[in-house]
């Protein structure tokens, strides 16, 4: 077995293993020169969270377990193809490199809505569902002029 | 003032304020039927977590509240466009609307990469920095098999 088939093996037995604990079948590992970083699985109905996605979850306990908001270096394995959110997450995390199992197909075919989800990011945020509309707000700018104004800031 | 003028105001000096305390120029809230549920703060660097975005924050934060994992009914509002985790999350919590003051190139003039994410989500993963890539793994079904087998599974 290589690295990479013996971290998403154990990432897939873990994503098994959280569906008898009453989590989403979905599981995620920080990976960084060969060391387990953190685990992360789904919790979003067990812990009434809907951004508890494994990889977010993998995410923010590496992120604990290190004392840095930056992953730079690490591998993200997943058991399944990254949702958009957690995608997203990956990219801030600035991980080096993704690497999963399933896809979102396989997700689907669980009643999951990963492949709906980056189906509408291919669209117009117009013909979606969910409302999304910018608003002018007379000050919208105040918050990025204090952001730059600030020397003590701390940019990521 | 209408109540959209009255909510985005408060996220905006929320976020102003949140700079002063060492946080991100970001503040969103989470709104059903005109009372507040929940606000939240961009703690990237403070909390040392990537995904400590204020949607995601502010939605965390709504759900615990409500003891619920969907947030239907609910608006969203942020005193910048949502990045593509926000807004992933967003459609994940199921709120009815998003409604944003600055946008995407107002954050890139604070040195943020939304805009930049946004058009990565655009393009063939690819031609990304980031490596993401699916490996084969002989029982990566194996996770939704479990989950549709297991008739106590609670879908979102």
């Amino acid at each position: 077995m290589s690295p990479d088939e013996k971290w998403l093996a154990a990432a897939i037995e873990l994503a098994v293993r959280n569906v008898g604990e009453g989590g989403g079948p979905f599981s995620a590992m920080i990976v960084t020169e060969g060391t387990l970083v953190s685990t992360g699985c789904n919790r979003v109905t067990r812990d009434n969270d809907p951004t508890a996605h494994a990889e977010v979850v993998a995410i923010r306990a590496a992120c604990r377990a290190r004392g840095d908001f930056s992953l730079a270096g690490a591998t993200l394995y997943a058991s399944c193809e990254p949702c958009p959110l957690c995608l997203a997450a990956a990219l801030w995390a600035r991980v080096d490199r993704v690497a999963y199992a399933a896809d979102r197909h396989d997700a689907a075919r669980g009643g999951f809505d990963d492949r709906e989800f980056y189906d509408l990011f291919a669209r117009d945020w117009a013909t979606w569902t969910m409302t999304v509309e910018a608003l002018a707000a007379p000050n919208s700018a105040e918050p990025f002029d204090a952001w730059l104004a600030n020397p003590d800031r701390v940019e990521y």
